[in-house]
């Protein structure tokens, strides 16, 4: 455990970013913050007075420890409970040298301050009810997020939205509970308190509400960490050269050798508020080179993870077989794999016009393009955000976490066992078990169910100072 | 020329150093950016009102544009000319995503402000006389300063110190040009305003006290840059252990063949509030290989660099005639090239006794270590703690910045050639271009005299935001 939730010792870290910049943060939470600073900041050559503190107000003004000026600093000062965690706070925004940061951070420690755990600041605002688990978790995402859609997803979790919905489904299910309980504690009586209709429409409609939220973290889960996108196609075809021409920068090796890019290589970008995540591909063609077969293999991999898939062809080696090829090795991943496709036509500049054959392909989106020339390529980006928009149909509340994820996971499968017990007239003492057990994972999504191993594992993740 | 100094346009940066973290800053001045933030900053649901604006008071709200949620943030207004550039200034402490920063950066930009250029804040600083050309440069090196003597350099530059030596200087030699001017003005009545006998005291003064901050230069370069540390020594007499050894990682390439190391490898490390630039070199011997014998070569070139030399002996490999070839070497840089030398007898593990041919040597300062596991390398620490403080003379001040130390010696060139001018009886018209000059070269520092052009390559070298 990292974490000691009974602490109340004042902790500090530096809040900026990593590095040298002009202004830098760093910040301080627990009873003798307000203190700790008051000691070595000075106004006008004097020393500041602890009573004349108002919250909320900048104050202008040295750091000196024992004569040695540190810094020209600007403090703000919390008061408990109006601060983010709850406590006293104090930041400090002070010059963005590496040394001044090291060295405030330092006389903090000197002076009864420790270095504070990644993710302790907002643990401490989580212990002080200022949000809840889930919500604490979006500002993790908020901090992290760097496309529009995965701002968005973080701002609706942060709001409580989220939180909000997971706790009046249990709320429901603990009035249910709370009856079946009563039940067993007259049980000898015989009498029913739950309208057992009452209650299988109430798990009925769970199901539902918890089905919706399981099936959102698909497309939850890609917008925040990147909706991958595989450029695939037969060798030769313009790949890694279109690749280059999204990318806007020469990532990925080119040549003429069919067969150069033999691994696969990543690469993000956000486009329209989307964060794609690139993955172009060895070409799809039997090889004699083992190297190559195995980056083959990993295609196929990958073509699996993707959820958008630009299948490149070569306009000038295309006829009637090779494209009906293509439509049939197309259909495979629309219809059974459930993928978004859209069809590239590449090397446009080396024709006059667009071959006939190609009306027959005209069910897929087709895009025309000239990767070398970088022609047509924003058509491509269209395409893609289309894509990506279909991937996010507009849902209220869309789950992005693994960990809330297999929480409803956990819940679902309770709640199925609490219907099936029904069903099979299984006693109330042991449907209780099932209930109880779907309350609980319910209840770990917001924290109002949590225990120190679980918690510690949530806040390691943040970054140092949040 | 990058900058206009007549605009009062808004401009706005991110303040804080790039990159993710808890909290970022981000930072506007001018005369509209008061107005720009309150349109798109709101409180409990209400438009923020520029008529309710406290200076230094922070106000937490929520960014929103056009009904889109950016961020919590928490706003300080200050207001002109009690802010930083002495123009209305907004800092705005938002969440450290990538995509928030951004965002707020994009918007104040749709509502009329522009990107500010690297040190545009302190340029406009400097133009509203917040401080001087020099104050503003050693805000930028305290900025970058990484240990506590490259970083109490920076203070006492920023606090004025330096400035106000420089303006004494000029301030005596313009009081002197007024009466040489007059003495011009009135001569044909050949009256000499001037008394000849002070003008050289004073022109005395003023050279010893140039020359003084001239040499200044050496140390205090050395100081902002790190005090360069040439490890050097025969062949195989573990340098490179040594190395890792202080810098405390594998940073070299360390084998048992001489000649391992080709090339020098610079490494810089913070000892006792003084940076280190360390100078691992190839072995000093002769070699067949061309490759080795450039590496050799180079050694001798950064032992010029160097001010401070560590030269490692294998204590297993010494006898009477070699010891005394050292001492012969370490003479020569030490009397001739006036450098700090520490000889290191290394592989003191492999013996049971110093040699006794060692006392011969004893006028240096020897250490005895083993580098290869590490034993007493805390004294070769303490060595250049006291090797660093000697360089570090006490003096109040101390010329850091390449540009002072030109401007210095062109003043100083140009009060020799005032001085030699009256020597050998030149007009006094011409000896007035001379003072001029000097003048001149001494209002360049602190910017009493500036141009755009010089101002342009000054501030450009700031951070961004700054």
């Amino acid at each position: 455990m990292r974490f000691n939730i009974l602490e109340n010792d004042t902790i500090c870290a530096l809040s900026s970013p990593p590095g040298m910049g002009a202004i830098a943060i760093v910040r301080l939470s627990g009873e003798k913050s307000h203190e700790i600073v008051a000691e070595i900041f000075e106004q006008k050559n004097k020393k500041f007075l602890l009573s004349k503190i108002e919250t909320y107000k900048a104050y202008y003004g040295q750091i000196i420890d024992k004569e040695e000026f540190i810094d020209d600093v600007l403090v703000l000062f919390f008061k408990k409970p109006h601060s983010y965690t709850g406590e006293n706070v104090v930041e400090i925004n002070c010059h963005g040298s590496i040394y001044i940061q090291q060295r405030l951070l330092e006389i903090f420690i000197q002076h009864g301050a420790r270095l504070a755990e990644p993710g302790e600041f907002s643990m401490r605002a989580f212990t002080n009810g200022k949000f809840d688990l889930a919500q604490a978790e979006a500002i993790a995402d908020l901090i992290a997020s760097q496309s529009k859609a995965a701002h968005n997803l973080a701002v609706n979790q942060m709001r409580g939205g989220f939180s909000k919905k997971i706790s009046t489904l249990r709320n429901r299910l603990l009035e249910f509970a709370s009856l079946i309980e009563l039940e067993l504690d007259f049980s000898e009586e015989d009498v029913e308190f739950v309208d057992r209709n009452k209650f299988f429409q109430l798990i009925d409609n769970l199901k539902d509400e918890i089905i919706k939220l399981i099936k959102s973290f698909t497309s939850g889960n890609v917008i925040k960490n990147g909706i991958p996108v595989a450029i695939i196609g037969k060798t030769n075809v313009g790949k890694s050269t279109l690749l280059n021409a999204i990318l806007n920068e020469e990532r990925a090796l080119v040549s003429d050798i069919p067969g150069t890019t033999r691994d696969t290589i990543e690469d993000t970008i956000v486009i329209g508020g989307f964060t794609f995540r690139f993955i172009d591909t060895a070409g799809l063609r039997i090889s004699d080179d083992t190297v190559e077969n195995m980056g083959i293999e990993r295609t196929y991999d990958k073509i699996k993870q993707a959820s958008i898939l630009l299948y490149v062809c070569d306009l000038t080696s295309i006829d009637d077989v090779s494209a009906n090829e293509i439509i049939e090795e197309l259909k495979q991943y629309t219809e059974n794999q459930n993928k978004q496709v859209v069809l590239i036509g590449n090397k446009v500049d080396l024709l006059t016009k667009i071959p006939e054959y190609f009306k027959d392909l005209i069910p897929l989106e087709t895009v025309f393009i000239s990767a070398k020339r970088k022609e047509n390529i924003n058509l491509i980006s269209e395409s893609l955000q289309k894509k990506a928009q279909a991937i996010h149909h507009e849902q209220d509340t869309i789950v992005s976490n693994l960990r809330h994820y297999q929480a409803l996971e956990a819940a679902h499968e309770a709640i199925l066992a609490v219907e099936n017990g029904f069903n099979n007239n299984i006693p109330t003492d042991l449907i209780a078990i099932d209930l109880r057990q779907a309350i609980y994972h319910l209840g770990t999504i917001t924290g109002a169910i949590s225990n120190d191993e679980v918690l510690g594992s949530i806040f390691e993740k943040f970054c140092i100072g949040k």
